[in-house]
């Protein structure tokens, strides 16, 4: 099939393109590089050292012999975006192409405007070149977990059937999103489903839980195709962080009580989801959603995971419980359905010693590229800053620890 | 109280800034007059001959010896609006400065991208302002009944308690919005709870539903203060619409079978409604939600009541089924919670021969204002026109029937 990835450059979108290209597809990747022009904004850069676009398809078609054309441009931009899908013509569009981090969007008021600009009218942008363009293709898009919030009943895959005074109805799952940033991903989900139900549109949410990891199997196969990761506060996962914080002997930050449950996924079963979801389109008319993640952890689970890891490497870790930036429950009920994407016939990579071992060994490997200024939350929930955010000057990253 | 209108020189606004203003309380009106700018766009006008802002103010004061005060701007200027906010202080903010036509959203993407720009990021300006400078202001926001669709069960004013495999919570109400518009409102709804919920922010959201009429007890006191009416098949909501029809010998478009129901409401109720808002806050971190209407009817219903009041005029009126340009269920469960609002005292003017034969009295007094083009539907839901709109030749409002 030929799949256009949207975001094709960003941390879950390059591995995805090889994953896809390595499994016969012609990939197309779709990206106006901001995620790389975000790190000049906020002073950091990926743990790892990733090359440009160019040097890695350029990477890709030596080791594979498989071509992955790339189209530099903005959603924003109707006249780019509306040109590339006609032109290529694609069976599927997946739809990573949007801002993802939440504490990126509570920066200020600039900074959750832009979030949801960006968001919002990129992706129907996407919806309209579909329409326009390629009416058969398949959307599918990447949604976040987050977008349930943590409701006291069990969480559904997208709908949730509901008996009230005696009638019952189907509907779509209530949304309690946590930021500016999920806010945008409700919002998205809600435009897709509308036309999804006036077009016949066929499109996939993948709401996703929290990625980790960094490697797959195509991404080995040449430094140039590494793989970005972040460990900063603003775009860093929490456990990608966590094992950061235990290479250079900081505390790891659990924020507030711990107790926050989350649906985690190994950045190699993301790459395998998007495959399943590609490869058996939703009807159409169908606005289907997958919960895509694997296991449960609290924070605290996972930071003492990540103790006991770095303990048999030989090395001490402890845990450092700050203030929560975030408001959000830090001891709740949370049950989430995630049956679609195993019925697909997804076979989980569940996180254990060899994952951590292999993190921790990234964060070891690179850890003169580490910015330790750059781990502890500065983005607070509560402040609402309207005003423009005060950048502290760049700090450069530390040469040697 | 002080009060900001935004949005105060349009259909809801003008009237309900004259209705707070009547009751006592320090109106700003906060508008950059875009609706009237539509009017050009869309090449019809006000039935009504609304005079400008400045007038419109001047006159008020004349009859009332009130000052309404005017600040015209665009709330997506955020030096504009933060300016506005932190200069006047308000008590409250009541918020209708959206574009609020369902087709305008669905004329093409252009309209729908400018929809839910405008709506969405100009209300997180809004957030933004009350959360930087006047941290304890009640935002007043109007919504949509549109905002649920039109599901199987009872709709609840904004919040359902859902019983789910042996657990309970109060989870906000599943939306399913039928047109760009709409999902502009749902999207607004989102964001505004999570103001409340991480600021503590006080929020009221009025899910109005169609409002009719165009006189309130203000607006009558002077030519000058007159409301302005929509009857064309962009703006002009339905029952506006019939009376016009049933007055220029055109026949009553009634969409599809007719069976869809909905909520409406006098807009002499609007002006009431918010005023009882205003007067009766929310609580602090409080997402409060009311069901803004009084009474439901299905558009076959109100074709035959507009047909009934015709005829006793001594005119004809006829109904004619056309196929339907919207994609909605027309034959649908429907039974909307409205106890809040009566709660806090209102006194509903529910639809009757007066008010019916009052309309019908302004379309035959304006009759000669009417452009028997623009009545039918042009804007279809099916579409998703991507291109932009190619525009008739502006028509002429025809000078006699």
């Amino acid at each position: 099939m030929k799949v256009l990835v949207l975001g094709g450059d960003g941390y879950c979108g390059w591995p995805t393109s090889l994953h896809l290209s390595d499994a016969g597809h012609e990939v197309v990747i779709v990206d106006n590089c901001v995620r790389r022009q975000i790190d000049h904004e906020l002073a950091t850069q990926s743990l790892t050292p990733i090359t440009d676009m160019k040097q890695r398809v350029k990477a890709w078609q030596e080791v594979s012999g498989q071509t992955i054309a790339v189209e530099f441009g903005d959603l924003l931009d109707w006249e780019f975006i509306s040109d590339v899908v006609r032109r290529h013509q694609p069976d599927a569009i997946v739809h990573f192409a949007e801002q993802r981090a939440a504490p990126y969007s509570m920066i200020d008021r600039r900074h959750a405007v832009y979030t949801q600009h960006n968001n919002v009218v990129g992706n129907l942008n996407v919806l309209f070149a579909i329409q326009e363009f390629v009416p058969e293709c398949h959307l599918v898009k990447l949604g976040t977990m987050g977008e349930y919030g943590q409701p006291n009943i069990d969480i559904e895959e997208g709908y949730i059937e509901i008996e009230h005074n005696g009638r019952k109805d189907v509907l779509p799952y209530p949304k309690q999103p946590g930021s500016w940033y999920h806010l945008s991903k409700v919002h998205d989900s809600h435009n897709i489903a509308f036309a999804c139900r006036i077009w016949g549109m066929r499109a996939t949410d993948l709401n996703q839980g929290v990625v980790y990891g960094t490697v797959t199997p195509q991404t080995e196969r040449d430094p140039r195709l590494i793989n970005r990761f972040d460990y900063e506060e603003v775009f860093g996962t929490v456990l990608n962080r966590f094992c950061i914080q235990a290479a250079i002997g900081h505390p790891l930050t659990v924020y507030g009580k711990g107790g926050q449950i989350r649906g985690f996924l190994d950045i190699r079963d993301t790459v395998r989801c998007i495959e399943l979801a590609v490869e058996n389109p939703a009807e159409f008319g169908e606005f289907r959603v997958f919960n895509q993640f694997t296991e449960e952890f609290s924070v605290n689970q996972l930071a003492e995971m990540v103790v006991e890891a770095a303990g048999k490497l030989g090395f001490e870790a402890r845990i450092d419980n700050i203030p929560n930036p975030r408001v959000e429950k830090e001891e709740h009920y949370y049950n989430a359905k995630r049956t679609k994407l195993l019925d697909l016939g997804l076979q989980p990579h569940y996180l254990g010693d060899s994952l951590l071992d292999s993190l921790l060994n990234i964060a070891l490997e690179y850890r003169d590229r580490i910015d330790p200024d750059v781990v502890m939350p500065s983005v607070d929930w509560r402040e609402g800053r309207a005003k423009q955010r005060v950048h502290k000057a760049p700090a450069q990253p530390s040469a040697s620890l």
